[in-house]
């Protein structure tokens, strides 16, 4: 089963060469969310052939323009095309009033129904859950209400290990083998243990995506050991002054959080107009945590089972 | 004296084929005057060099998205980059609170002064006018409020003839000769008649931009003779009955309006997302009026002096 990210946008407040601001499409298991939406949004879409007709869920982490400009377009272009699926969006407040006033004056009435929730601000909360996964806030640090968001892979069944299957098990002793129970008998007496005809469970993955922020260790616990974190890299280690003062981080504060919530993999983003290439904050942020990334448009990252 | 349209975009309400929505800018003598704003047009502008540090006025036509989605990236970019000169945006009611409402969500406060200006409806009008050139409103019917803008150079000064010019003559009396006065002594006895010691003025050109709007004859006498004519083109002829239902044009129409205007060169654009290549459009254009081009993004119309 899928679980991917798709980067649309890596550039910070200012596009430049060529980069476009924030916007992620992320696909588990079959269930697509948009994540910032960063003007040009749809066309980063189209480009990279992101499915944008299954988006269910739109989550804005703050409303600095480089990561919601894009939403209006898309949404209008979801209008257009006569979308008829229910959309959520959830952002700090104030965009349901840009929506509804862009909406207004347009005279249109959306084709579909837009769902619109408010995050809250400084607390951790759960914004999606279903049988399969959890998505849930981060309180990040910035100039705006501003909230990173987890995405977490629910426990799996175990797997049954058809290689030693006995013939003619009930569907309901099959579902119990993947909830880890024995096979018994109609008295209780057990047939077959467990472990000896189940496999354990694929790994429940994870994904952390944490833009726009200052240096902040109070995320360290929540996103401890995740499979993959995005974590903005706005400056090089010269400009950490500067990233104090915009409530910025650094390329090698972002590796530092990474080794602290020993996550498997980092990846850099929100690079600043004055990197044409990007590739020394990648530089400082390696020795301290060797498992990095650059974010670059058009490319997924997938999380194996 | 420069006089120039540069294509950011020409596509119709949906991006297409790497085309982008509508936008262009027009540098007449040193002022510059960004027409619609479709999404990306401060990518556009980056991409193709346009100097928007130096753009004074943005006029936008009406308020369907992809004329208008790439204003607010702009003016966050302008905002960022520290902007100090005021701008001037002339647009159709509700441009201001769609942007008043962005700025304060943002927690921001522009560093330049921007002086909206709201657009007649139905009614021609000059919105810009200074020693050098005017820009009026066209009335154009669409399913909003929609207005085109005409820009056209005032009457310029004869030229002085410095072949044939006689030395001595007092800068008044030059000054004379360009408004077209004889040179006089100081009893008012012509010494030297106008035409002997000047040529013609340069001719005033003219530039109008036409989107989005059905088939409308009653435009074709504000926009009778002159160079340029922008005309949105938005379907082939097999989908006049669908133009006419959404209150767009087709080619052969834009066509049939620069005809009846007698102008001297018809550019179309604001193509449907249906045509990959806009080039049919041209061809069923092209047998009604023969000086017919595509509006090419990143391409630059100049009309010479």
């Amino acid at each position: 089963m899928s679980f991917k990210v798709t980067i649309l946008g890596s550039s910070g407040a200012l596009p430049a060469y060529g980069r476009h601001p924030s916007a992620q499409l992320v696909e588990i298991q079959n269930r697509y969310f948009l994540v910032d939406c960063g003007e040009a949004v749809q066309m980063q879409l189209m480009k990279f052939q992101g499915n944008y007709h299954r988006i269910g869920h739109i989550l804005i982490s703050h409303l600095h323009g480089d990561h919601y400009l894009g939403l209006m377009g898309l949404l209008f272009t979801m209008h257009l095309q006569r979308r008829t699926n229910d959309l959520h969006i959830h952002s700090h407040r104030g965009l349901d009033e840009i929506i509804t006033t862009q909406f207004k004056y347009s005279q249109s009435v959306p084709s579909f129904k837009i769902i619109f929730h408010t995050l809250k601000n400084d607390v951790r909360e759960v914004i999606y859950e279903d049988d399969a996964l959890t998505v849930e806030t981060i309180p990040l640090v910035h100039k705006l209400r501003c909230s990173g968001f987890l995405f977490r892979e629910k426990p799996k069944p175990r797997r049954i290990d058809k290689s030693v299957l006995p013939e003619g098990l009930l569907i309901q002793q099959l579902a119990g083998l993947k909830r880890g129970e024995d096979v018994c008998d109609e008295f209780g007496n057990v047939l077959y243990k467990n472990e000896t005809l189940t496999l354990t469970p694929r790994k429940s993955r994870s994904y952390a995506y944490c833009s726009d922020t200052a240096y902040n260790e109070q995320m360290v616990e929540q996103i401890r050991g995740i499979d993959l974190l995005y974590h903005e890299a706005t400056f090089a280690n010269d400009e950490e002054q500067k990233a104090k003062e915009t409530k910025h981080s650094t390329a090698a504060q972002a590796a530092t959080i990474a080794s602290l919530a020993n996550v498997h993999q980092l990846l850099l983003g929100h690079f600043s107009a004055r990197y044409k290439d990007p590739q020394p904050l990648l530089e400082e942020a390696i020795p301290l945590f060797s498992n990095t990334r650059l974010a670059i448009e058009g490319e997924e990252h997938t999380i194996p089972e």
